[in-house]
This record gives structure tokens, C-alpha cells and sequence, in this order.
């Protein structure tokens, strides 16, 4: 604490991300990242001339970007917004939409950044428990609000709402903007993009971190009325005009172009992810049913932290969260094969 | 404009950066980049094996890119924070220091994002003007503040100002937060990192946009007391865990060790701009004293705006402010002594 702080630093809680140790021979299944590369074809984007382009600012506006994600999804240039990771781009949503008059709603279990954005702006939040099979209740968000936002499917859960029902809430709720958080939308549940002409308070975020391979890399986008994007646009361009680099926007190029690539991965992740369910289960853990590429597992007999700490002094990284209501589960990204038989012969031997 | 944007959207007036226009030919002096390539070895960091990594999240405390650049200015790793950009740096302060009951102080011709940053959070701002020889006079920020801030050179004047006279203002204004945020200085100014050590109150901004060829690759720092930076660290983790990708920190660290590479292209860049001034001279353009990477001309006997739109016909882009006090001025950016050959050439013809 310094007196020169501005009051809002005092107050701050920063988010926490998981841990990145460096650590040989270590099994990382801790922050949802994908086992498998980015696709091959990136490497051929580091030539000599693109690295002599590094002397030059990114395009601010990030046209070739936008147009590829507009073409992969069927959208418009326009209703596209890209920015440094989905963290950078839920920042600047919070600043853009939610500094308003009524509470944002949110679940009570759920991404733990949204709290910290409503310390950072000032926003007044209300969060919503979900049900004890901890899926979310949206008639309990039909009260007075100045936004919604919720992952799909919600995290640290990994289980997903269908479409009909998101279709429902913002039918209900047209006077504020309803964000869908799909960060981990691809290995499973249904995006939300096919609605957004159709309700101009939708906004779909999505982040390259995931099912995409390009955590390292830092890109996430937003998708949603050529209205909301120009509020993104104005908060962007008022904060940091080139947020994504040159190799970020090629790289990210590359990885909606080569979607056979992008389709394997995502598909050997979620057939790994019902394996590891079904060996969770005969070592008695109950699994939240998951739609993402991380399990939400409670060992049932033993003690979570107790656990995860076992886990730690085998080399095996995973996330847990000491908090009210889930502080009996663990988090396990689902990793290669290899990783994941590893995972289950140390939790036999417990 | 949308019912759905917070009430901070509409009243803001986001920066305007220069342009980026994909023109076979253009020689482009409007944005202040370098006209010499990263280091070569940078290509090196383009294995296979960095571009399977990027799968991974960075660093979020990105240490090892904050050893390299403590190591270089000679401070310690608690007194450097990294950002995207300066300008993010330089937004992310805003926040931590600048929100305070008084004014923050700049200059009235000063870099242009300073008056965006203010709107965006809500911080009162007086404008102190320029000498009329459009140096700063530090007399005139021995007022009651919030802050300090501007550029050293200035911009877009070019201006330096001795590291004497900054020192002499610290001693004055100890209560609240001085930024010297320091884009040009590698290009004839002294550094005020000097000082840090010194004054607890000090915050050094630099860039790897314009010395150290790196625009395109999106890094900015800051070096202060620790206190400051862990100011710094708690907003950028309640906004952004990791701002910097892979690459970027890689190629940063790359372009502080290869110092060799740095000095002889800012050597270089410094050589042409004296032979440019000398040869506006000639033509009977008044160029302020420069002591950056880019020259502030007045054609004297021509209108500037139509000076910038005859270069521009001859695909020679510089960047010209519709601006009280500087709307006679052009801000020309050096380049290659080809390009500038050509700009001389030109401007010849007119």
C-alpha cells in the first residue's frame, strides 16, 4: 500500500490464474489448456519477412482477422470484436455495458474474474446460486438488472445450458446485455452466435485459449450487434488501439482456416474427456457431467485439497478451489491420453 | 449509439491512431516506427518447439522479460512492470495513480491519448500550455495536482528536456505520482530511470515500438519504485493475467540482449534525421529541435495541411494535427536516408 495509489488499487482483489511452474516431466491440469499444438501450418507464418514486419503497428482495426472469423461463423465484418485473450475482451464489455444503475447478475458459482472486473469499474453485482446439481436456473435471473453474463458452459461446472433455454432468457430479458461466456463452448454445448441477429442484446464471447491451442498467444473475440461491437470498438480505441500483435493475428488466421485440424483435436480431447469420466467413476468420484475440456470431480471419500495436494507431490497439477460450495471438487483439464491414464494410475494407488 | 452502452461509451472520444494503409509503394513517416527490422535473431525464437508451446499460457508475471530489463537499466525486477504497449501501460497507470480529488497535469501539445485516458476514467485534467518556443516550462506545474505527466522528448514536438530539470520538478512535487513517459528518448534524450531509486514518486514509461523495431509485437514497461509496480501489478491482474504472449516476451528479451543491433540502428536513425532537418533547412522549413525519431516541420511558407496532401499524392504519408497552435506543423517520421531522399526530393518538386 503506497499513499500515490488511486482508492480503486486499495480496494482491488486480482484474479488469481492458475499456476504456470516450471517444472520438468510435470503434468499440467490446471488451467484448461490445450494437450495438443496449434496447428502446423502456423510456423510457416515466421518467415523472414513477417519478422522484419514487426517494426510496423498491427492493423488497429484488425480487418483480415475480423473477415476470417465473420466467414467461419456467418456474421459480418462488423459484428466482430477481437482483443488480447476473451479476459481482455470481458475488461472492456464490463466497462462498455454493465456500469449501469441495476446489479449485473451472475452465478454465484462461476468464472471468478467476473467479480474482479465489478471491483475494477465500480459495478454493482448480484450473484444467483445455482441449483444443488449446480446447473444454472435462468427463471431466477427474471428480476431488474443491468446485464447478465454466465460461461456456457459455466466454469468451473463444465456443464452447459442448451441453446432453447438461452433463447428463452433473452427472450424474457430484452433490456439489457446478456454476454454468453463460451470459452470452452467446442467440446460441447451449443454456441449462442446463431441467435445474435436475432436479439441485438446478445453478446457471444469466445477465446482462442482453449479448444484453439493458442493460449501463449493471447486472442479472444466477441460476437454480437454491430451496435455492441461499436461500444467495444470505443472502449478499445480508448484504452489500447493495437491489443493483438501481428503474429497473434496471423497465427489466429491460421486457426479458423485449417478446421480439420482444429475438429481433430477437439474431437480426441472430448472422446479422452468420457474415458477419464469413466474412470473417475469406477474409482468412485461423481463428475458433474462436463461439456468442456476439464472435469469438475468430487473424490466423495476423501478430501479434496487432500487430494489435489497428493496429485501435486505425484507431478500432477490440478485446480482447486477453496470456496464455499465446491470446495469438495477438483478442476482436472483433460490432457493427452498418456496424461490422463497417468492421472488415474496415481489417484488407483491413493 | 444503443439504450445498451454504459453512460462512459457515449461521452467518449477514443484516439485516432495514425494510418496503416496497405499501399504497394507508400513511404510511410506517419506513425513513428523504426525503418530497420528487429534484430535478425529474433527469427532464431520461430522453432517448432515455441510454436507448440504457445498451446500454454506465458508467464503472467512475465519474470524472465522482467530480469532481462532489470539487468539492462540496472534496477531490480520488483521495479519493472510490462504491459501491451505503452499505451496499455500507460492506460493501466492512469487507473492506479490518476484517479485522485485534484487535476492531473500535462501539456497542451502532448501526445494525444493523454485526454482520451482521462474521459475513459473519469480524471479531471488541466492542460498546461507550452512556452511559446513550445518547450515545457516546469515552473507552471507548482500547483496543487493529482499527477504529472508528458512525454521526454515531447510529443509531437520532438522536444527534450534535461534530466536536470526533471530532477528539480521531483524535488518540487513529492505528493503526487510524475510520469515520464519516455516513447523517444533512446533517440538523443536522457533516460529519468536514473532517478527512480531516488524518487519514490517516479514512473519511467518506455516502449519497444520505436527504438527496438518492435511495434508490431505490442510491449511497453515501466520502471519505478516497487510500491508503484505493485499498483501497476493489481490493476493488470484484475483486467488482463497476461497482456504479453510468448513471442513477445521472447522477442523483448531478444531485442534488450542484441545491444549491438539496438545502438547501431538508432545511430543510424539518429544520422538521418540530422541530414533531414539540415536539408528542410534548405528549403525553408522551421523544424523544431529534435531529439527523437521524428522531426516537427513547418513549411513556413505553405499551408501544412496541403504540404501533407501534396506528399501524400506522391505516396509519402506524415501525419499532420488539425490542431490549435500546431496546425502549421507536419510530424514526419524517419525513415530509411532513401526514403527521406525521397521525401526532400519531393518536397523539391513543390
Amino acid at each position: 500500500m503506497s499513499k500515490f495509489w488511486s482508492q480503486v488499487v486499495r480496494e482491488l482483489e486480482p484474479y488469481v490464474p492458475g499456476e504456470q511452474p516450471q517444472i520438468e516431466g510435470l503434468i499440467k491440469l490446471n488451467t484448461n489448456e490445450s494437450p495438443y499444438p496449434p496447428s502446423p501450418k502456423v510456423i510457416d507464418l515466421m518467415t523472414h519477412d513477417a519478422i522484419d514486419r514487426l517494426r510496423l503497428y498491427p492493423d488497429p482495426n484488425s480487418k483480415k482477422l475480423k473477415n476470417t472469423i465473420a466467414g467461419y461463423y456467418g456474421v459480418t465484418a462488423d459484428q466482430v470484436f477481437v482483443g488480447n485473450g476473451s479476459d481482455e475482451v470481458l475488461a472492456l464489455l464490463f466497462m462498455a455495458f454493465f456500469q449501469q444503475d441495476k446489479p449485473l447478475l451472475f452465478p454465484d458459482i462461476s468464472y471468478s474474474f467476473y467479480p474482479v472486473y465489478c471491483k475494477l469499474f465500480g459495478i454493482d453485482a448480484q450473484t444467483i446460486p445455482l441449483r444443488d446439481d449446480y446447473t444454472i436456473n435462468f427463471s431466477d435471473y427474471a428480476i431488474a438488472n443491468g446485464g447478465i453474463i454466465f460461461p456456457n458452459p459455466n466454469a468451473p461446472t463444465a456443464i452447459g445450458k442448451p441453446l432453447a433455454e438461452i433463447e428463452a432468457l433473452l427472450q424474457r430479458n430484452t433490456e439489457s446485455v446478456v454476454v454468453v461466456d463460451e470459452a470452452y463452448v467446442d467440446f460441447g454445448a451449443q454456441t449462442a452466435i446463431t441467435l445474435v441477429d436475432k436479439y441485438p442484446n446478445l453478446l457471444v464471447v469466445q477465446t482462442l485459449s482453449k479448444s484453439r491451442s493458442l493460449a501463449g498467444m493471447r486472442v479472444g473475440l466477441a460476437i454480437g450487434h454491430k451496435d455492441l461491437i461499436d461500444a467495444l470498438d470505443r472502449v478499445k480505441n480508448s484504452f489500447n488501439s493495437y491489443p493483438l500483435d501481428r503474429l497473434a493475428e496471423a497465427a489466429t488466421v491460421v486457426a479458423f482456416e485449417d478446421d480439420a485440424y482444429f475438429k481433430s483435436c477437439r474431437d480426441k480431447i472430448i472422446a479422452t474427456r468420457n474415458w477419464t469420466v469413466k474412470e473417475l467413476d469406477k474409482l468412485g468420484f461423481k463428475t458433474l457431467p462436463s461439456q468442456a475440456n476439464f472435469v469438475f470431480t468430487e473424490p466423495v471419500s476423501k478430501n479434496a485439497a487432500d487430494v489435489a495436494q497428493y496429485l501435486r507431490d505425484h507431478k500432477i497439477l490440478v485446480r482447486y478451489f477453496n470456496k464455499p460450495r465446491i470446495s469438495q471438487f477438483l478442476r482436472i483439464t483433460i490432457g493427452t491420453d498418456a496424461e490422463m491414464q497417468a492421472l488415474i494410475d496415481v489417484l488407483k494407488m491413493l
